[in-house]
């Protein structure tokens, strides 16, 4: 059998960028590769298109009691030299402590520690469950047909428990994710007249759409970012105090947060941060642009302005009381001489994870082994849309394992995987399914 | 004699962008076509150089009295056929009331009827003034190095008045420029960590520069847009009446305007339109950007948001003093987490024009013989810089006479100069010029 580095180096150098439609016959090099890779130790396996990039389905039947659903993505986000990488992003490359290349942790890296240690149990004959595996190619762009997936394909894909590793720890405590929020990506468009005009000649007279805006948006949050909008919290249920103290007591080092990262203060006054974060409502501008934003000036007022907002939400919050919200504060604040437009364009649920069941339990202990720490139930602000159609449509327990170490900077430049935590992952995984 | 449409096709046909350095080439073949054209028609011609683009500087003795200086300049606004143009806008195109191409009235086609009259006439030996011709190349860009090339050239420039045609009539009225407003165009940063982070991870807790930037440009104006920074219109000095009721006469057809600009509301409620844009000073928002703004979404809480400015003021008000306001209201208004750079990037005097001469009534007299209508004295919101650094280092009389038609496209796509008026334009030039 291949090492473990032998088979992430040959994974890492497939360029899956599922954002961009240009890496269709990486992909599919990629998914030949995990089928033959699946295929030669003893699963069998199936290719499934028609729900955007294809997906493995792999099932290894051990004729144990239980089987096990393995959740993971082979699609990697964009990376490049020039970007910033200290070597070629594709390539696995290390230094003492680290393996760094693009999808090292998301989510190569991850899924493949669970199936290393599947290929060596079943080798070893001391596996302890049926096994599926389900890999699929387009987390990174918010795996939008998977719903519709999960509904065609629910019955081959029963199983007893889902385990998924994705994310990171904190400091170094071992983490059990208890749930994420859940999204609405919308775009909001202010026009103030068909086109730009010469600031000059008509500034100060006519309406200027950035001002508009400007004057619009001021009026969603307070000073302290809380949001506005009426009706905008509504269905947050009051938070078990039970899980506020648990939330305080994950490490957050504020002052060395402040210096790494330049920022100067922390809405923090009414929640902690990881009670804010996970469990707690958001809208948070993302991106703005109106009038001329290259080099130089360009005199014109501005005809046009288009904001992208996006929200987080909790479980129990309807998708579309906040939009109507939104749209009666829209309403209400703007002018009648500025005409908007909303384009509600991505919507992923949010999820609360049951986590009084056996197969958390089993997780939580041997983590505390492997650890010897402690693992926390963490809520997260931001987390894997598959996890609420699991919830929805398969039904089955879900034990949520982040791996990754929490530099290992996800989704930016060289990412990277801690040898020491692949170890402690591998251990990890070993113990969960042997017999 | 060549006619003015064949010198005209051949001016246009040189792609003198001066905003972008990779038109040299043109714009030097330019400068030698002028200088050829100017050479033919007995002007003594010199190129100087070590300003920015070359100058043209011609003269024509012509044993005369007093002597008049024509400005005007050959660089012209980018245009490419993508952007609209209903053909190549560098090369002259025709239907049967206008003329089309980039530069056509903004300001080949202007500057060039002046010279077609000046060549005719002294072809007839009919010229009654001594002629200086100063063409420049850097209008487009600001014409930064003008002020120490006139101190420099200062005598060799001497003249009695300047005549200069630039920029566009109000619907069928004939215009003199009365002034200028002045210009700063500035940029301010605003920072609220050194890169962006996971709105989902973060989002709520940390600050966002978009929501810090808005809360600080909302204390920027009213409702109105009336400028809510303390000392932003200290120097106004009390607008004559006359004045007001001058421009309260010159045309605007509101419904019209409203009509073909898609713009519902104007902000006109204590000054007329003329008098607002033309002696009143004004803060636009000109460009802001912040956060992720191309296709689809980036869900990250900016770190950073630029906002370009455009204020325009009266020649009374102090530069120094703007700036001081605005940034003393920063200081105020902003919280102590937000980091925030001003770059003060381009100035441009504003003025005011001597109007009781015998050069200005001149212009007036023959204006309306032309027309048939009396011609109107315009403040203009925008203007040509050169116009107060002529006042400031040349001190003599200047004549703004723009011959342009108002729908000319100037800066825009399908730039057209009417022929009726390039009519009107010439024979205006020949009575001003003869004998």
């Amino acid at each position: 059998m291949e090492n473990f580095k032998e088979i992430l180096k040959k994974y890492l150098s497939f360029k899956t960028v599922s954002t961009d439609k240009n890496y269709q016959k990486e992909i599919l090099a990629c998914v030949q590769f995990l089928k033959a890779l699946l295929e030669k130790n003893k699963f069998k396996t199936k290719i499934i298109s028609n729900f955007g990039n294809p997906l493995v389905l792999a099932e290894l039947n051990n004729q144990a009691k239980e089987t096990i659903l393995i959740y993971g993505h082979y699609d990697v986000q964009p990376a490049a030299k020039e970007d910033g990488w200290r070597n070629d992003p594709f390539s696995l490359f290390e230094d003492k402590n680290k393996f760094y290349g693009r999808g090292v942790v998301d989510n190569k890296g991850q899924n493949l520690i669970h199936l290393y240690t599947l290929f060596k149990l079943n080798q070893e004959n001391n596996l302890g469950y049926n096994i599926k595996v389900l890999l699929e190619g387009n987390e990174e762009t918010g795996s939008e047909k998977l719903e519709k997936f999960l509904k065609t394909y629910k019955n081959l894909l029963k199983a007893d428990a889902i385990l998924i590793s994705d994310g990171e720890i904190v400091d170094h405590l071992p983490i059990i994710d208890a749930g994420f929020r859940g999204v609405i990506n919308l775009e909001i468009t202010f026009q103030t007249a068909k086109y730009d005009f010469h600031s000059g000649l008509y500034g100060g007279v006519i309406p200027n759409s950035l001002h508009e805006t400007i004057k619009i948006l001021n009026t969603f949050f307070d000073s302290t970012d809380k949001v506005l909008i009426n009706g905008f919290y509504k269905g947050i249920e009051p938070i078990d105090k039970k899980i506020i103290l648990n939330n305080k007591k994950i490490p957050f080092d504020e002052n060395k947060f402040k210096k790494t990262s330049g920022i100067k203060k922390l809405f923090t006054q009414d929640l902690d941060f990881y009670t804010k974060t996970g469990l707690w409502a958001t809208l948070q501008l993302t991106g703005l642009s109106g009038g001329y934003t290259g080099e130089g000036f360009r005199n014109s007022v501005p005809a046009k302005t288009i904001v992208k907002i996006n929200i987080r939400f909790v479980e129990n919050q309807s998708v579309k009381e906040i939009i109507k919200s939104l749209k009666q504060h829209l309403k209400k604040v703007s002018h009648s001489y500025v005409n908007y437009e909303i384009k509600v364009k991505e919507i992923a649920p949010a999820v609360k994870l049951e986590l009084n069941n056996k197969y958390v339990q089993k997780a939580k202990e041997l983590l505390k082994i492997v650890f010897k720490q402690e693992p926390v139930f963490k809520f997260s602000g931001g987390g894997l849309p598959i996890v609420a159609y699991f919830k929805k449509i398969l039904k089955i327990p879900q034990v949520l394992v982040p791996l990754a170490n929490e530099d290992c900077n996800m989704h930016s430049v060289n990412e990277n995987f801690d040898k020491k935590l692949i170890e402690k992952g591998l251990k990890f995984s070993y113990l969960y399914f042997k017999k």
